[in-house]
């Protein structure tokens, strides 16, 4: 229904661009590679294990970006480096973390520290107090009663059995379903949602103040997840001038929800602590850029670009989120230069940080390059982008592109795709969006931005922010296919005759109501 | 088929059994309170949470103990003790718990000390030497090279996502299937797995006398698991006389592998950890038993048993693997107190410990109370016995009965499943055995020992034996399911006219091949 009141305009334009076929040649090279050479493995061992950590500005995102650049450099790639985007706040880290129950027994306990709050000066020991602060009228009744007190929130975990696999694939009836959708909003926010959300993070903002003005001695936090995964929260503010909380974990509720029900028993509850952060004062942040430059004269000047965020959350190594995208990345980028194909157009890779905490890499890139979303004043190169393609949405292999309502690329996209049938079960083109992530800070400028639709795996259930988010959950034959997949769409759209349809440019908001 | 074969005495005894109508009014006041007026999770808090960890001997098994026996008594029961029953060896418990990599960066890890093992003397550190010992061959490249490292043992997890739920319950078809099974001894080891199971323990104590001899300052063991839940070992020796191994850590496979990758890629890995056991030597051990004393004159002198084991392993509060049991057990001796139903024959609960290391206090029981299966030589009370039954597979609600070859009682288990079908969706009767558990301790002696057929839930994927199995891991309305269908089963044995049938005696095996 949809395409009958497209604009005839880009109908046509995307009829003409179908016409133009694709190099099977070039395909074939790529795919050579990418399935039978492939480098993904040791990409992400060095991405994720021997990296670290990468919350963004600490040291371990710094190993990460430092490697990449000098990986890039190693292949061949022209103008790698690390480019500062603007402020972005405070980096930190952990240095010791150890909670354990002494009373009424000994029980070492699954716990990290809450992202960007401070440490304990030290071993501390302590009774432990529930608290249940769940609206603004529950703080009068602790008011002055929490000084130096280690408290347990409890939150509200869900820690049934799961009668559902943790990992899943998409099949062809979920993909069916996917690209006949009218909605091309899936996984944006409804205003009430945004609402509710912003509401609780005034609330949540509102009970660290009051924890940090009661001089608690240690917060501990139960957070969702089961079985020994559990998903860190957003963290404390990470902003220049942000105070620092006092010290915090973030606990797996098998163990919080054990010292609540002593507790609340009657039995008392010890626990002995050591957190040690540290934070860094270097509030700038960088992104990683790198170049292959065009061959053609022509169309060397414009780019097709792909990327991924490089930061992740800090529980663990971030192997789904997001050293998966920025391995996929990396390795179309090894690609395309060990076949030896000559693009017409610049292939710029760029791995964002800040993105976690809201997409600051990207929309600062984006800003400082193409131009600003806010007044929708252009840079030159805007004119210059083709597309921009993104990996983040974990380990699984691709099964179709979202055409994020850009209908006029879909058959192009839909001849992309056709030459990897055989490693893409029912390939799917969908007009929908899918959202929050780097894409997005080029779609705000009306530059198109583009993700893939990949197979969940374990993403929601057990690796998106969580302590196990490690180097074991990544399914090395799905990066295989992905970097396969995504080289062949970059590759083609940079040999195009002409840049990729643009959606119309979207309104500045400033610019709206006025 | 098996029909066809079975003794004709048998099945006339059982025809003559199935005509004894059960109560109905008794059946519905054992549901009525256990189904409506249920204490299963305060029993179940009092086990895990109150009770800690009850490895056998250790502190945690007397406090839980010790609840039992007091709870029992409250409850009015007659006889209520703590009963030994011979020396295990020595209890052990953890009380400091700390590893943490800290380089090439900072992460603390998901570990825990193995049973029975030693402590650091305080915080160590060190570089860690990954050593791959498959086979006695490789024993030799590492011999006196060890002195004073921390070494890494990988084992070989299968880490790879789950499209398989962690959580299941039994299909009509999977239970039809158990029910018509020709097989026997569904759970019963063959000869040559047996053999393959020694070898591999005599391999594995050759290696740790070889670990012990090279004066490693820790040993460090991956296990199998993922995403943080991980299975422990069978531990060192708990013998009187076996000397206190070293410091060793058994450890979530996502940490031991990162470690493993990063040394085998050249990047030097350090730990600091701290480790403190405490080994008791009273090497004696105790089961809890009591009874509701039999009220008809010419009856009361024979016993129907229920038990469980309470003792568990080390890594989490033994939830699933036996709090379970253990608090259907204790709930059916409230439900038959509380609905003041009077017996004929005498009720007798047992609560045992040393099952984890080799059903230990059952055998013991079974051997000091009844005779021994050895010889073959039995005592009066073996005369007195109408049955044993017995829970220890999880939480997961009964779906029937296994009869362990006694296919004499099957009409009689079939009528008491009856009333209650409303509650077990799909009852099921299979001659099957199952194994591995306290009953085969009575079942050895040619006593009608039994188990009932449960869901498995995450038993298999996340519970048994491992780090995680905790409170949040039983599912209240199976115990209460499950108490109440235990409760009418040991009800009406009670109040039968005659002993439940047998089997007959087994050979002694002093006595085959002479």
């Amino acid at each position: 229904m949809k395409r009958l009141y497209y604009p005839l305009i880009l109908l046509l334009a995307a009829h003409t661009l179908m016409a133009q076929e694709v190099s099977q040649e070039a395909m074939q090279k790529i795919r050579k590679e990418g399935l039978e050479n492939s480098k993904v493995a040791d990409i992400a061992f060095r991405l994720t294990d021997a990296s670290g950590p990468r919350l963004t500005n600490s040291p371990g995102y710094q190993r990460a970006a430092e490697w990449s650049v000098d990986q890039l450099k190693k292949w061949g790639l022209q103008n790698a480096r690390l480019e500062e985007w603007g402020e972005f706040g405070k980096g930190w880290q952990v240095e010791k973390s150890y909670i354990a129950m002494t009373k009424p027994y000994y029980m070492p306990f699954i716990a990290i520290p809450k992202a960007w709050t401070g440490g304990t000066s030290g071993p501390i020991t302590g009774e432990v107090v529930v608290v249940d602060i769940n609206q603004e009228e529950d703080l009068k009744k602790y008011e002055g009663k929490l000084r130096d007190k280690i408290i347990l929130i409890k939150g509200e975990a869900n820690t049934a059995p799961t009668f559902k696999a943790d990992a899943v694939r998409y099949t062809s009836e979920d993909l069916d379903k996917m690209a006949d959708s009218e909605a091309f909003g899936s996984r944006n926010f409804t205003p009430e949602m945004l609402e509710r959300y912003r509401a609780m993070r005034t609330f949540r903002n509102r009970v660290d103040s009051f924890l940090l003005a009661q001089k608690v001695k240690m917060e501990i936090v139960a957070r969702q997840g089961k079985h020994g995964t559990f998903f860190t929260s957003n963290g404390a503010s990470f902003r220049g001038d942000a105070p620092e909380p006092g010290p915090s974990f973030e606990m797996a509720p098998e163990h919080a929800y054990l010292m609540a029900r002593l507790a609340e028993n009657g039995i008392p509850v010890t626990v002995e602590a050591d957190i040690k952060t540290t934070f860094y004062n270097k509030l700038t942040s960088s992104n990683v850029i790198a170049e292959i430059p065009g061959t053609d004269p022509k169309l060397k000047d414009e780019v097709v670009m792909l990327g991924a965020h490089l930061d992740s959350w800090h529980g663990a190594t971030g192997a789904t989120d997001n050293a998966a995208g920025s391995t996929v990345m990396m390795e179309v980028i090894r690609i395309l230069q060990t076949t030896g194909l000559k693009p017409k157009r610049t292939i710029r890779i760029a791995l964002w940080s800040g993105e976690e905490q809201g997409l600051y890499g990207s929309r600062n890139y984006v800003k400082n390059t193409f131009g600003d979303p806010q007044t929708m004043k252009l840079k030159p190169a805007h004119e210059k982008l083709s597309a921009y393609y993104n990996i983040d949405n974990g380990t699984g292999r691709i099964r179709g592109v979202y055409l994020q309502g850009n209908e006029a690329v879909r058959p192009i996209f839909e001849k992309w795709l056709a030459p990897f049938a055989d490693i893409i079960d029912h390939p799917t083109v969908t007009l929908r969006n899918t959202g929050g992530t780097d894409h997005v800070s080029f779609d705000a400028l009306g530059l198109p931005g583009f993700q893939f639709i990949q197979d969940g795996i374990e993403y929601g259930s057990r690796t998106h922010h969580t302590n196990v988010d490690t180097y074991e959950r990544l399914v090395m034959d799905d990066l295989k296919q992905m970097a396969t997949i995504v080289a062949a769409f970059v590759y083609n759209t940079a040999q195009m005759d002409q840049k990729l349809p643009r959606k119309p440019l979207p309104k500045a908001p400033d610019s709206v109501g006025r």
